[in-house]
Order: structure tokens, then sequence, then C-alpha cells
């Protein structure tokens, strides 16, 4: 079988006909001109529907860069309400996070805070030896300044201007000297534009002018996290490091959740304990639901669900007997332009949070977080209600069972 | 604001129209009546753009379950040319696959194999002491066949009789006994049913005839793996366990992937050791861009990418000087039916694979291996080129660097 | 018994002349002996103090293994005061110990009770492909019986008939075929013995019997834990799994400890949320001290003190608002006979707790757990007591500081 | 020099007699005193014989610390051969290093580089909100040099000079502001001297002066790695990071260590994804023991024998066909001051290895760093040996079998 690969009208409607006669007319009914500019060999469209939930009442901050080092500084603080669109197709999701939400709001709501911003694409340099590594690490990371010097000179456009370098870190094992590239990407989230810019650096820079001569660079070597969990990623984080918490009263934890806040805590220390248990790297309860449903509308890379959801999660008792319930993600990798995020759909689901184009990156994260940490809330709650065992035998004994 | 959560039409309604303003007509003009059916708070959609590549040349097994230990027998073996649907935004990776498939279809194609089948709800019962927790457990593992009697005895319909309990393991820690329930759960991917089944044996066995009275049941304390990646998961699996291999001749490594074998280990034994220096507990090069863009136009339930995207990739010279190129997938949890892969689009991309339906199951994770491999292939060549820095020499110095 | 603390010269004397009919004049006074059969290239001696403490107040297990699986039962139960040897140079250690067991005696001392015992060496077989890999995997997991009668045909002297297989577990990735061969050891702690079985395993039947021809066989290549700390040997264990428990009450925490529960508490659901985002596979306070302090003058293998640390600790509030503290052990790689224990000074100590020689392992074990439990709860009180700001005010504004 | 091997008793007597002018009469009779002062409850002593072996030809660099940032500067290297002493019962252990000394001596010896210089105490901070944890993280972080300077003006005894405040890094997570402060402290490991300073910026400063009132702090809680291995240990150190390197010629693996280049080199691959298989965080084949036989007759804290094990060991063919073998202690936590150190028996295999006292402290490191690479590759050709098939066939066919 030759299959057509190209993206021009002929080969497009080749493959159309070519499967039609199994898929049917609908998936191949789309005919966006966008989605042909987004991905090779493009043929159809996937349709996957999208709830709505809210109000997510949220005080969040606004922050920006300081230059050179990158560093985030908040520069003021909003309260909102906030409609969240989930694409999904697991039944009762969009009820619980309804449900969390409510929780939160009947509780003053949601904060949130941004820590950390950064991508990073981990290089390797194999070097003759040991010592080599050695030499060449300690260089790379005295010329962080040369780099930067390096890339501002150059005037590729395949280079992008917005991909900042913020840090170099190395990692010699033996005769390999890693490298992360640390970089900020503005509002994108910035895969294609470090990884541009980390080969320059790579074959540009460091291999012509090292102090020693590696024998070989590798663009990628598996240190940064880049659709790769590790524990490297849940430290120091890949994308936005982002806090989010709530405190419910025991009273909202009866009424709206059906549990005690005792419940909620015995779940949570038992949980963390099964999750020391079983090796989990990323300790919290389901933010893996959350994190697709808001990825999959909003024109986020979908192969980044499994990092993105890295998170840790806590939950402590208030002095009044409420709970204080929290969330740690490390790195959510999310843009709000380019890539996934300009086309139809995606770009509208942005919209409606307020979150479409410049500016709004750290607005969506935290928004994100946020979302992902109503979830837990909820989802908890079900795992730990008290009466499950009446409820059972109520409904089994007395009810579905004879 | 009060937001309309329910999913009749009026409610429906009331929500589009109140996002009209900020969203637009298109992503609310999808009017599947199955949506609403699917998620609550249903209001539009999402659409993501679907290319098809292929051929995917394989040679796979078919299984079946020996009753009633629920360990996978191979029928037979098959060879077979499949189009792949791939919904996803991110540039580069269809045609990155297709270069994988060309490779391997070139050196005969892959293989693969299913070694193990189970998902799992992990319990806990929290008990008064850990000489509790030790007699409960004990009592648990010699129970197993009184548990399948009871779950066979009762006649409700909220439980599956295609959720069959397979093992029982248990893990004391504590006053904590923390139960692994492992199932097989037919061609669906599961949850839903282990879970209600799970929640029966909890209420109306363990904590009706234990022989300690536990203090609590939890009906998820994290051991078992449900959306949240673990040592657990990696090693034992949640889902299918998949292989892929595809041996590749050194003259199709220079030919189609323009690289050297020499240069793939290389990559591949600096990867492995950047994996383990940054704390991978699944190491591979990018199996989740594959796993994600399947799942996303095949009806899986994208909160499950970062777990079925858990893998262990090898390579390994030939003694013609060639490369094996091998991942391991612990627990690919996909389904053939049930959840999204019965609504529109998600079943004709299922149908081209030949998978949509009954006695699919295996037959399509394992195409999702071979998939991933494809890919795990083409992009680590991308990353490991020969001659990198003449490329950039030649592109920037003569080129664009002028 | 009242057991004397102190280290002014009658205490000493006390306690030498105390232990001297149990553990004889030798490791009260010196001699060298033997040595040069031990370890090669013999040539002095190192000496280390060695404390001891006690009593440790505790109620155990007795166990016998069942023929042919090897799974524990437990035939009784008993309840003793042991004085535990502690060979160390940290200041504090033996102090902060005997503290731990004064708490738990005045709350009912420790309980213990052995889940598992199993010692596994971790040979490879690498195979032409992953279909060769899972045809031997299969092949040796369907072949217990066959193997064992292997072994007990064999005649050789080198070979040990103590060490018994119990289990095959393999592991299949790429074309290497993982095997864990799991063995019982009897009373030594039998790296080598089952070192040399697992070698003729792999020489003399797999090699040679096995359906598919591996090209190589590795004789161990790191599934297994010897010596080196995985989540592997976390979970599954590598010699005795054991648990530790002890019950105080809230007078106990506050009188012994100058702490109290809400600090422990406290304490320890801080320092298990540390313990995960500094990703800890093992997560307990200080286990190493007390592991290394009773392996070193007990001929135990001080290589294992890492391993034999695994442990994951957990600490629960009782009704009566004492605390539950508890810890799991999953493999403490200890020996009673063999090895080290046979030597001057380390069988002496072992005298002194009646675990030297056959039939005492598992006692032994359990005193291990419960010494370093009582280390545990010790040294965790004193990094959680309540007032640290006063007293550090009192002792530095009024005192030290001017 | 040749150094004699054999267990004779002229062998034994000349080793006493070429050191004896270096290490006295001590540790090779034996001579209790001053251990009282060591330990509480002081009772009796272990004795555990001392092999010596060597050479160890081994490159060394010379280290010292720029201040205030406590960088290393290497300030030269130098050339020598050092006799190891070994304590231990492990029989095989010395011989096996010995030949490992052997290869590398053959081909030019090892060679060693310390990177950093660490030691961290991780206190956390309980505070009201994760609001309240993220200023007073911010706080910290901005502090270091009021915190250097607060603790300058102490003029407490019970401080200690030579532990240096360097960094201070701050880890939120709920309402946990975990802190590492790190230390150095100069030739003593130095964990006592960097608690007390520690427990003073905790309590005299943090809670006397933070801008949000911490309600509660925690001296250790787990995120720094005392005694603790954790990811975070493996990646960023404890003690000592220090790298070690030897390059064996074909003919010196074939001549010494009776394998092949190859052999080990399949080892090492097999090993690496058997150490990925079973969740190993540290990836070696058996540094423990080499570690644990310095430590136990050095009067290192046996307590750290698995944290200071933490290493990454790798394998690369070089351009002749020789090897090059390499590893990565993370945190050998060593000192050649306080503690167990100023001990007799202790400071005498100190002295003979030049590394008592003063200014020895990471010439120390690196001479342990080396004897473990030397066990790795001698322990590794064991594993790893051609012929095993022949060699068993010979051995128990035609000799033991009958």
């Amino acid at each position: 079988m030759r299959w057509p690969r190209r993206n021009d009208a002929a080969s497009i409607a080749a493959r159309r006909d070519a499967i039609r006669a199994v898929v049917g007319d609908e998936p191949l009914a789309h005919d966006e001109e966008a989605w042909a500019r987004a991905q090779e060999s493009h043929t159809g469209a996937a349709v996957i529907p999208v709830a709505v939930v809210g109000p997510l009442l949220l005080e969040l901050g606004r922050y920006e860069l300081e230059e050179p080092a990158g560093t985030l500084r908040e520069t003021g603080r909003a309260r909102e309400e906030i409609l969240v669109p989930l694409a999904h197709t697991e039944g009762g999701l969009s009820a619980s996070m309804s449900r969390g939400l409510k929780a939160a709001e009947a509780s003053g709501g949601f904060r949130t805070y941004v820590l950390h911003d950064r991508m990073t694409r981990a290089s390797c340099f194999i070097c003759k030896s040991t010592e080599d590594a050695v030499h060449l690490a300690r260089w790379l990371e005295a010329s962080v300044e040369d780099l930067r010097g390096f890339l501002a000179a150059l005037d590729d456009p395949a280079l992008s201007k917005r991909a900042k370098l913020r840090e170099v870190k190395t990692h010699v094992v033996g005769p390999m000297c890693h490298v992360l590239w640390a970089w900020t990407t503005g509002d994108a989230c910035g895969p294609n534009m470090m990884t541009r810019n980390s080969y320059a650096l790579n074959m540009g820079f460091v291999m012509q002018q090292a102090p020693v001569k590696p024998e070989r660079a590798l663009l990628e070597a598996n240190m940064g996290g880049d659709k790769k969990p590790s524990f490297e990623f849940f430290q120091s984080g890949h994308g936005k490091t982002v806090l989010a918490e709530a405190t419910l009263s025991s009273d909202t934890v009866r009424r709206v959740l059906r549990t005690t806040v005792d419940d909620l805590l015995e779940l949570s220390w038992a949980g963390t304990h099964g999750a020391v248990a079983s090796g989990m790297q990323s300790v919290a309860f389901t933010p893996a639901s959350a994190i697709a449903a808001v990825f999959a509308c909003t024109g986020q890379d979908l192969g980044m669900v499994g990092t993105s959801s890295m998170a840790h999660g806590t939950g402590h008792r208030t002095e009044d007997g409420g709970i204080q319930a929290a969330i740690r993600f490390p790195g959510l990798e999310v843009g709000t332009v380019g890539g996934g995020t300009t086309l139809p759909y995606a770009r509208s689901w942005l919209e409606l949070m307020g979150c479409a184009g410049s500016g709004k990156v750290h607005r969506f994260a935290q928004i994100v977080a946020a979302a992902a940490l109503a979830l837990e809330i909820s989802a908890s709650a079900a795992m730990a209600t008290a009466g499950s065992e009446d409820f059972f035998r109520a409904h089994h004994e007395r009810g579905g069972l004879r």
C-alpha cells in the first residue's frame, strides 16, 4: 500500500476517498482550511463534546517577568468569576467539578499564586572523558551572558526572540555533560521555539567555541521533562509553577460535599500513604482528569497531559474545624498564543475564560490550577463519604438486591 | 452568578445563549444528541484535526483470557497493514510517525505481544491496629473464591458481570490494609464497572463479614494507578501490558531515518542515563505524543494519557549491524466498547483500524503500541542525526546568518 | 528490670556485670582471632564501642515456613524484655533510643509481625528478540517444579540445600528476560548461597534446556535489590518483611517525650509531605541510624544498611487521644547463622538478645524493627517539641548570647 | 610498590610491618579507651577485621572553597599510590576490590573530581495559609545576607563558626514552607554543627523576624537527605559530590578481569535497564559494599552508608576498543575531623591514607570514590564473565556432580 502523505488538496481528497467507506462522511466533512496547516497528512476531524461549568470564584495574581533574570513579580491581585469549558466523555466529571466549585464558592473561593516560569530543553554533550565534561560544564555555567549575546546577534528568522535564555544548569555523569537550557517563552507554551534556539546554542556556540571539543551533541537527552514526567519536573517545574488553595468550612463540607472534615483528612492521610506505598512521584487525587478536559478544548498539547498533571495535593485542618485544601502544580505547560491555541474552537473556548492572546498565560495557568483543585475536592469527598456502609446496606438489602 | 447545570434542552440553550457573544456560533453549532448523554452541563464542542498515516505493517497476536485465572493465552498471530488516525495540533507529529512507519516497513514491520490484562481499584480499610490490619489482609487474600461468589450472587443491575475479579493483593502499612482489587473488564477500559463492583465488595462483603471490623473503608486510596502514574503502575500494569518491537537494518536507518545505528545507540545510552539523572520512572523518548493523538480521536479517556504513556524503551545492536528498537507499555488503558468509544467520530476512527466493538481490545492495544514505537524511532533519529554540526554551519553561516 | 543508663564507672561496671554471663568476657575485653578466615588481605581491626540499652518490651511472633510454598505461618506469640546492643559513634543515638524504649514500655510495649521472607537474585537472559524473551519468560514461570527438581538432584557441595527456590518472577523488556529467583535461606541472610544456586539454575538448567537459546546469561542485572535500594525492594521486600507498632498515651508523650500528640502528628504530616517533595522512596524519620548500630555489632553485612533501612513509617491518632506509631520494613536482610554472625563479638552480642544460631532469624528481625521504631519515636519527638521557641529565647537571650 | 595480598602468616606480618609506622600499634593489636565519651550507655566493643588493599593509583584534585559563595575551586592535581583499609566480614570483597585496583593500575589509574560541597538541614515552617508560606519563602530567599549576619553576631559556644551558611532554598506546598539550609562544614561531616546553627536560624531569626508569623517551626521535615536517600539527594547532593573514572584497555579487561569489553558493556546495558525496571533511584552495581567497608574503619557515621552509596555508574566504549568506567557520587558524607574520626583505630586508619585531621576531607572523599569504582569494575566483571556456561559445564558435569 502506498499512502499519500502530503497536504495538498489532491492528497487530502485521496486519503478521504480511500477511507470514506469505512469511517463514513461525518469525520471527513469538516473543511476548516486552518487544519491542514496544523498537521501533516490532514484528513478529517475528531469532535469532543464540551461542558461549561462555573462559576469559578477566584482570587488570582497578575505577574510580570523581571529582566534579565526572568524572576516573576506579582503586580496585583484580582477577584473574578469565571466559566470553565471542559472537553471530555467521562461521565460525572463535569458534575463533580461543579460541586467542587460550589463548595469553594460557599467558603470564599480559590486563591492562586504563580511561583516560577521556565521551559527547559535538555541537551547533552558526550565528551572524551569525565575531565572534559567537567571542564565543559564549568565553562557553560560561566557563559550565560555570552550565550545570550550570541542569540541576540543572530539574525535568523528560524530563531525566536520571544524565547529568552534565563539559566544554564549542567549535570555531569561519566563523559556526559547534560545541559538544561532554561527559557521563558512569553505567552506561548514554547517547546518549538526553545528547541530551535537550543539547537542554535548547541551547534553554533558550544560545538564551535567550547574549550574542549565534545565528541557529539544531542539535542535532547531526557533530563528536562518535555512530555516525560520525572522527579526533576516534579521538583523544579517545566512551564508555570502554580499553587492553588481553598479553605472550606465544616458546614460547607457537610452541606455541599456530603461528608465531614474528619473523613476528608482520613482519606488524605491514607491516600498519601497509599501514594508512597505505590511509588507515585506526583501525589494528588485525580488532577489528570481536569487538566485533560481543559487542555482538549483550548488547543493545548495533549501529549503534555501527563506532565502537566504532576501535582502535590495537601489537606490540613484549620483552627475553626474546617479544611484547607491546596495543590501545587510544578509545571503547567500552557500557552495562550501559538500552537493549537490559534485554531477555531480552541480560541473561542480560551476567549470564554478571557485567556486568548497575549498577556494571558499566567491568568490561564491559574484558572487551570483552580479548576483542577475543584475536582480534587469533590472527587475526594466522593471517595471519603461518611456512612457509605449505611448507604450500601439500604440500597442493596432493601432495594436493588431482591 | 447562578449557572444552569442540567442537561435538559432549556438549560443547554441557556448556557449557549449566555456565552454566544464571547465564543461565537461555531463551537455551539454541533447538535449531536449523543453528546448530552456523555457529560453533564453539555454546551458545545471542541474539534481537533485528524491526520491519517500509514501503513503500519504489523504482526500482532490474538488473545483470549483463560478462566477463572484470567491469564492471557495467545491463540494465533496475523500480519496486517493498518491506517492510523491521529488527532493533534502539534506540527511534525504526523510526518515523524509516518517516517517511523516507513522505516519499520522497510525492515519487515512491527511485532507486538500482549502479556497481561488487568484493571485495579485500590481501596483501603483503616483498622484499629496493625494487628487487625494484618488479620484482615490474610483473610482477604484467602477469600478470593468467596468474593467472586458474592458478586456472582448479586442481582443488582448497577453491577457489572463483565468486570471479573481475578486477584486480591494486600499491602499493610500501619493500621491501613490497602487492597488492590484486580479485574478484567472485557473490551471496555472499565474504570466505572470495576469501581461499582469494588464498592460492592467493600461495603457488602468486607465491612459485613470480615473477622475484624475495620474502622473505615475508603473506595480509593492511590495504590492502583487510576490516572496516577506510579512505580506500581510501571511495573505491574493497569490495562493491557504490551510489548512492541521493530528491527531496522543499518541501510534503512541511513536511508529513511538519515542517521546511523551508532548515533541512535549513543542517543539511547545518553538518554537512558539522562532519564536516570532526572528521576524518570518511565524511560522512553516521547510516547505521550502518540498515545494522546490516538486516544483523542478514538474516544479514550484523555485523563489517562499520562498513565498509558508510561513506557520502557530500549535499543540494541543486532548481529548484522542493525538496531532492534523495542518498547514496553505496562498499562495501555484502552477500550473498544463503552465510554467515549460509542460516540460519533470516535467509533468511525476505531472502525478505520478495525477496532470498533467487541473482541477488538487486544488488537487495538497492539496497534497503539506499534504506532507509538514508530514515533519513538523517528523522533530519536531526529535528535541523534549525524552531521548536525555541518547542517547548522551550512545553514547559518552561509544562509540565514550571513 | 531497672537498667543503668549513665556512663559513670559504676554504671558501666553494672551493665557489664549484668550481661557477662550471657555475652562472656570477650566483647567486654578484647581478643583478636579468626579474622583471616573472614576476609582476604587481613591486616588489623576496627573497634566500635557498643552501648547496651533496654529493656525493649516486645510482644513478638514465632513463625515457620510452610512447604513447599514458603508461606510464613505464625505459630505463637510471646512477650519479653530484651537488651539491645548498639555499635556506633554518633552521640545521642543510644540516649534517644533509650527514651523511645521507655515511652513504649510505659504504654504497653511494641508489637511486631513478620509478613514475608524471601531473598532474590536478579539474573537476566539477553535473547535474540522480544519474541524469544517472551517465550523464555512463559517457560520459566511454568518450570518452577522442574527447577526445584534440578537443584534437588544436584549433588554439588558448592550448592546449598538450605536455599530453597520458592517463586520465579519474570520481567521482559526488549530482548531481555529479567528473572527474579526468589529463595528462602533458613536462618542465614543468604546472599552467597542463593547466588551459587542461581548460577547453577542459569547455567545448568536454563542455558541447557530452554526452548529458545538466550544469547547471554547475566548472573545479576539489578532488579532484585541486593544492596541496591529500589521501589521493587520497598514494595516486595528482600529479606524479612516486618511490621512494628507501639501505641503511646498522650500522658506518656508529654511526660517521657516532652512533646504532645498534636506536635507529633503535625511533624508526621509535614515530614511525609517533605518526603514526597524530595522524592524519598522510603518514608520514615531516621531508621538507618538504628539499623546500622545493630548491624555493626552483630556481624550483619554493613553494605546492606541502606536497603535494610528502607521503611514506611506512619502516625495516627487513637480514639483516646494517644498516638499509634508504626513502621514497615520491607526487607530486613538479617541472619543469625553464617557470614559475620559466627565471628567473635558478633555472636556474643547476638547471644545477648537470644538471637544466636538456628531458629532465631525471625526473632532477630522483629527485635531490629522494634528497636528502630523506638528511635523513630524519640527522634521525631526531638524535632517536634512544643515550645522550641521559648526554649531558644530563654537559652539565647538570657543565657548564652551575652 | 608490590603489596602482599595473601593471608598466610608472612603476608599478614609483612603488611603489618609496612604500615606500623603510620598507623601505630593500636589497630594492629587492641586497646579500649575513650569510648564512653562517644556514646551513652557505653558497655563494650565490637571488633571488625580490617583488610588493607592497594595500591590505589589515583590522580586527584586539591580544592578550596571560595568565599562567600562556597564554590569549589580546584587548585592543583597530584598523582599518588594509596593503601585502602576495609572493615568487613563479607568474603570476597577485599579480593574483588584488589582486582579492580590492579586493573585500573594497569591502565593508568583513577581520576577524581570534586564538584560540589554542601550539607543541608531541611526545616519546615507551617503557616496559616499558602499565601503566608509564599511570602515567607520570598523573604527567606532574599535574606541570605541577613541570616549570615545573624549567625556571625551570635556569641554562643553551642553554635559552630565552621558551619557556614551558603544558600537558602525554599519549597512551598500547601501552607508549608520547607527550607533547605545549605552549609559547608569544613573538614567535619557536620550534621551536628549545622543542626545547631539551623535551630538558631529557625528560632532566633525566622520565628522572631519573619514578616508573617509561622504557626510552627519543625527543625527537620525530610527534604534534605540526612540519612534518607531521596531524588533530591541523588541530584543535588549532601556532602561531597565526587566523580571518579578509569579507562581500561581491552587487553587489561581480558587479562586482569577475565572478561571482555563487550561483556561488560552488555552487562551495563542490561543492568541499567534492570535498574529502571525495578525503580532504582541510584543506578550502580554494588557501591554500598565499598562505602560501608571504608566508613566502618574510619569512624564515619554508618547510618549514612545508604545515602553516601547513592551513585550513578556508567560504562562507555573508547575509540581504541577499551572501556571507560565512571561513577558519580552525589553526596559522600565524610569527615576527617570530629565525630568518630578522632577515636582510636579510626584515626589510625585515616592516617594510613593520609586523611587524618584538617584539610583532608576532599582528599578522603576522592579516595572513597575511587575505591568504590575499583569494586564496581571487578564485581561487574564477575557477573559478566564470558564463558560462564563452559565454566559451569566443566565444573559440574565433569567435576563436582559425580
